[in-house]
């Protein structure tokens, strides 16, 4: 996929990377340094991106499918993240999970002394115009393209038919979230990539500029940051960060434990709920409980090796 | 204004006071006592349970599976019923109808003073706390939980996934109703039992304080009592008070072979729609659909005993 | 203000005088004369039904089921037709297009004075009343009924199970449109014609009264005329008038093999989306495309004779 | 199928056809003609403009400003008008009450082939163009504007300032009532005219076309016609038909005189509200208040004449 | 399943059971006796109304004329007291503030049979009838009357002018809040009590029966005890629980105080906010302002005595 | 105010002005440089504060105060510019209007790992925190606070009444735009500065972290830039880009002119409205308009000298 790594550095160049001067980034229309997305996701412990963003490693992704948002719930405001959750959104394949990693996107209303600049450097940079393309050209496997359009309707469509063919084809099937519209929902639909959105509109995009790619985004009302872990369920969707996504499915290992064994004891029916959940009372069931979790979690954890 | 001193006192005397004996029932804040329960639900023609709680026959319950909610309308707000339906909730299983014996629950935003009170009584009392697991491990088979949450989405999560599951095998799946919020989406909608809620959201209940069991409660514009036929379909929910149900099942039983026949005449392409429906215009037809309604339900009615 | 006179003479004028026909009218509250509709749908291309309602050939009807929102949007605001779209529907099978010619009914709010003078008409002409069951009685195969109930839930059902069977009859399942509600979800969930609607209630009408058929009437922000070919997709509706029927399904053979030739270069792997979408930058894939186009065009549209 | 075509025939007799006088036209989507006003308005009780309108008199008007909704309810929904209140307007002036006749304007999104044959009779009849000005060109003293733009902002504006100020030397201060927008909210707040709106915005009017003048329109849930008393008050307005004018304000008198008398009562302090209101328990205090009054009714009356 | 009927069993006797005499109270739908009064607001150090109802005296009432929602908040969520807020609500007199006691009652969606019962008992001790006018004869000077009426608009109207008018008398102008409707909102409009409330609508009450009168009820989202201090500024309604009063208008003393000074600060322009707020950085300015506060403080405090 | 000084300088030095280093900037989540403020603002034709922000003088500031939205829409979106307008605000003296330079504020839902370093820098720099205090300390004469706190009640409270008033100390009465809440409401409605605010709520604010200062933010469906002249009338709010102020408020002579001559000429009660408006149809009226606006344009501008 030479082509797309020509246009990243073009873009890169656009973005004023190479950076010798001071000057450069213009980051907030724009995207950041890798410096500044090193410095903004410093508790990352996994690896990055050429360009600074994180990589939270495909094995943990997969993990990831199993689980729900109470799990993530579990652990994030207990860190001190409360503001991770999104929901209200339209669902494509409501019974199909969406995980992957934050490509994010901002856009504003059209501005044109504010878009002539924007277009001015990406024309001296080799690209014909900074558009909804120009982003969605630079995403990768596993990517989840995350997308401010201000819940924007008409003109709003940060994608039809076409181009979420596009999308899932370069991400493997990641998916997209959009805080705005997607157009040609008819054909979108039978499409197998996870969507998130808040309407749909037969309208293509207009009206509106890039502000800034790979950039904090807000969704609703959680903070985005490129790399987040993108989790989505029936519920809503949760950007989980980095340094945190070990934590979640390892805790959510036992979560699924207790939820096994906390039903086996229901399906007994000599217990009222609160007999067993959330926590045995009976000793004797406690230590039972306890033995359980930890066998079977030996047993779960043998498959991660 | 000794006018109004006399007003209180006859309000008094309205109200049940003479009140020789201290407290008693503490009722608002809890639970009718089984006199009060008979006396409000003194129509109901059926047995009850323990509590004085009507318990619609089992063998009513399954007939009213075939009902649509155009069937109930038919039949209570004639009977001077006109608040007993509520719709606008999201529906778990929307083609799977939900039928059962309304087990009321009240819950109101939690004032430390008032929750002091109920807490000291649940623990002199043997139990823990007062708190949704509670009133959870009272419900029967036949049971639909009907719950007042006012709509509270956040904390305001009646169940998750293990609760719900618990419910599910008490109540011998018959149901779920809350003005309020479930959690555990995901895991909940591949159980097999019907519920109407008004969102979804990952947070577990929280800030509010069981106010009544099993007294009457106000579903959106519905007033719902215990021991109501709790009757839900792809619209909405309808709350049938015990005295009507038999009423209403028969009348359906009317309108069933009514659009059987109707259905039929259309099916023959030779009329309007007014010539047949509502009511044949012909006197020929009409007698051929009087006919077919008397020998249709002999047919039906045959199965009941 | 003699001024205003004259001023009020030249709007007479204006509106329609000359008028030497017996014809007529008191249309407002009914409906057009035939010369009157021919007048309002003169660009019409085709035949007419006898009322002078345009009727657009079945054989474009059926390739109309081919089209999405999107391509009707790709050719009617560049004539001047801007509000041509509705959406915000409740679909009853999302997955089935809805085809057909537009039937309007308007309703309003009813009014003793005004309904007591349509329905004594109607009682001269031998109607037992002016309702919604005069109006489906007109219906022919191919029509879908677009009702203007101005979005009312309690008393705005248009129809209920066996009026929505008898409509499925007698247009052959060509399809309702309600901007108000139906009743019998439950029912006519499981019957195969496509509906759009605002709510469902189980409310028979009332309350209003019919004040015009085939008329021009008001859909969301759409205008309809008798005769439009109707449109809904998972995303909406489209009403378009006759005259653009043709140019559309035309245009979005177009469209259809463009979405298929740029899907198979994505497939290729080798591009960025901006390299092919939505033309390819590429001189020779251009060309590539261009002939690609012409060999398709020529297969499809041999199905057409 | 010829069950629907005698259905059909019918239907057109019911609705007005054998019509042999050269009345015009055309109705739909402009006027009413002078018969078409009288027959719709048949219950008129009082004098009609040239074209037909209701002509309420002055001096009922002037009478009707001493009213409140709730005294316009107290007779209409009992004589089966039940549909003539709307509200959830912005009122510019709310403790100046409006009252005015009627003066409809119906809107509707614009279509060109429908605007291109409006168009095209206005210009034959010497109007430059069928618009808002040539409504509001026709208003007469005492006329209140009544305009259906269905509730659209942006474009939905039938006014600002300048022709806002037209209007109130016109109608001589009568008022505005629509059910879409207004611009120029900054210079109309200085002007002393009741208007009723949904929203301001800057925008001019745009991409609607008049659909009717002087025809019944739809506000909110209500029904107006051509010459209904307009009545507006802090709450919201009420639509009047003529005949029952009359009895409106006759009847408020009763109400205002009895609030008069139970507020004195109510001011003595003996009472409680029971005692008195609505209807005093006590005989001699009815029959006080039965003397109370006559007495009054006699000396309000006397000022009438 | 014994284990779920020890479960009733405690919970019945957690509820007060024991219950040796007969029925009394039917408190669900009615009211508390004076023990449950009292129990219920144990914490209260007051005086009692002789029904059990606290009653905070008449001199922290006048000073807290002087509180904004801000310095209830300063106090309430400190306490565990975090649901005693409401908003939203369209208040009559936005520049005069709401003080009293609250004297609460609840409504529910009519039902016959409930209905039947409450009022074969109040016409058992000699009222007519159980409606808003047997509530509201029980107010007392300084009561607030605080309606649950869910909302409701149409007949949802608690009381119309004359009630209003009595209310204010009976009350000394105290205030109403209502989460409902009122109507004659021209009349009331013109009277000079405070007023809080959802909607205006011309209809009577109707459709609704009491449930219950001095009973804890919700508020939107906050739970009110009767007898709690109700304050309602521009912003909204606090519920304040007697024994917080005190430490709510003694704390409001120091907010005073401390924005005095800090206004003079910013006065002399000589400050950034930061420097002066909220709490001055330089050690000579806090001595500063903390001998201005306990200056002041004595002095405000001097005239409470 | 050699204390705001100093304040700035440390500001400055936080933000990585003087700028030696490559690193500086982190634009995205604080401030532009000096060098891109002038960039994105290229088109400024006026003077600029010493960050590059554009000032636009006081003496067209002066002249703006006689616009209306109205007169801006006159001249934006002709120049590209669609997206400078918002409203759906509450505003706090509706009858004055605000004028001033826009201080842009961009807040995003906390999240911890990004709050850890925005406070790590500016505590670097001197600053105790980054927050809501540092930016209103940078404000200046004329300036207006334009906040985007993302429509947040709870928590979403840009300030309470200290604050309020010492911006209006600060900027001398300029104004607040906050696309979020206030607090204080009581307090802040007897100060006289113009604010345009989504709500009032008593909480502080909390759960939100200041993510720009003087960088785009989007209010609404506008695109606001540092420098930009708001305007704030009854209707909404425009921002006006430095480079069209001079248009604007010249076209506005015009077009107050025109006001005032159709106005007279409606005074004469000769004319309909089309007669005369928007552009007199007589020639000779036509003439006589023009030479009106020559002289009167003369007469309005020699006061600008």
């Amino acid at each position: 996929m030479s082509n797309a790594r020509n246009h990243r550095r073009r873009l890169v160049l656009a973005f004023g990377a190479l950076a010798l001067t001071p000057i450069l980034t213009h980051a907030q229309l724009f995207t950041l340094t890798k410096e500044q997305m090193i410095e903004y996701t410093a508790q990352n412990p996994f690896e990055r991106f050429p360009d600074g963003r994180p990589k939270v490693p495909d094995a943990l992704m997969e993990r990831a499918r199993e689980l729900s948002s109470e799990e993530v719930l579990a652990v994030l405001p207990g860190k001190g993240f409360r503001n991770q959750y999104a929901d209200g959104f339209q669902i494509l394949h409501p019974r199909t999970k969406l995980v992957g990693r934050a490509f994010t996107v901002q856009f504003m209303p059209l501005r044109p002394d504010l878009d002539g600049i924007i277009n001015a450097r990406a024309q001296a940079s080799g690209l014909a115009r900074m558009n909804n393309q120009a982003a969605i050209d630079m995403l990768q496997p596993g990517d989840v393209l995350v997308v401010d359009l201000f819940g924007q309707k008409e003109g709003g469509t940060i994608v039809g038919d076409n181009l979420f063919y596009y999308i899932m084809k370069a991400t493997k099937g990641a998916g997209l979230v959009v805080d705005g519209a997607i157009r040609d929902l008819e054909g979108i639909s039978r499409m197998d990539m996870p969507a998130y959105f808040r309407q749909a509109h037969p309208t293509a995009i207009s009206n509106v500029m890039i502000s800034g790619i790979n950039v904090p985004v807000r969704i609703g009302s959680a903070t985005v940051m490129p790399g987040d872990l993108v989790f989505g369920d029936a519920e809503g969707l949760y950007f989980i960060p980095p340094v945190l996504v070990q934590q979640v499915v390892d805790n959510a290992d036992v979560i699924h434990i207790h939820d096994e064994w906390t039903r086996k004891k229901f399906d007994e029916g000599k217990y009222k709920s609160s007999d067993i959940y959330s926590t045995p009372k009976d000793p004797a069931l406690k230590k039972e409980y306890e033995e359980y979790l930890k066998k079977r979690l030996e047993e779960v954890r043998k498959n991660y090796k």
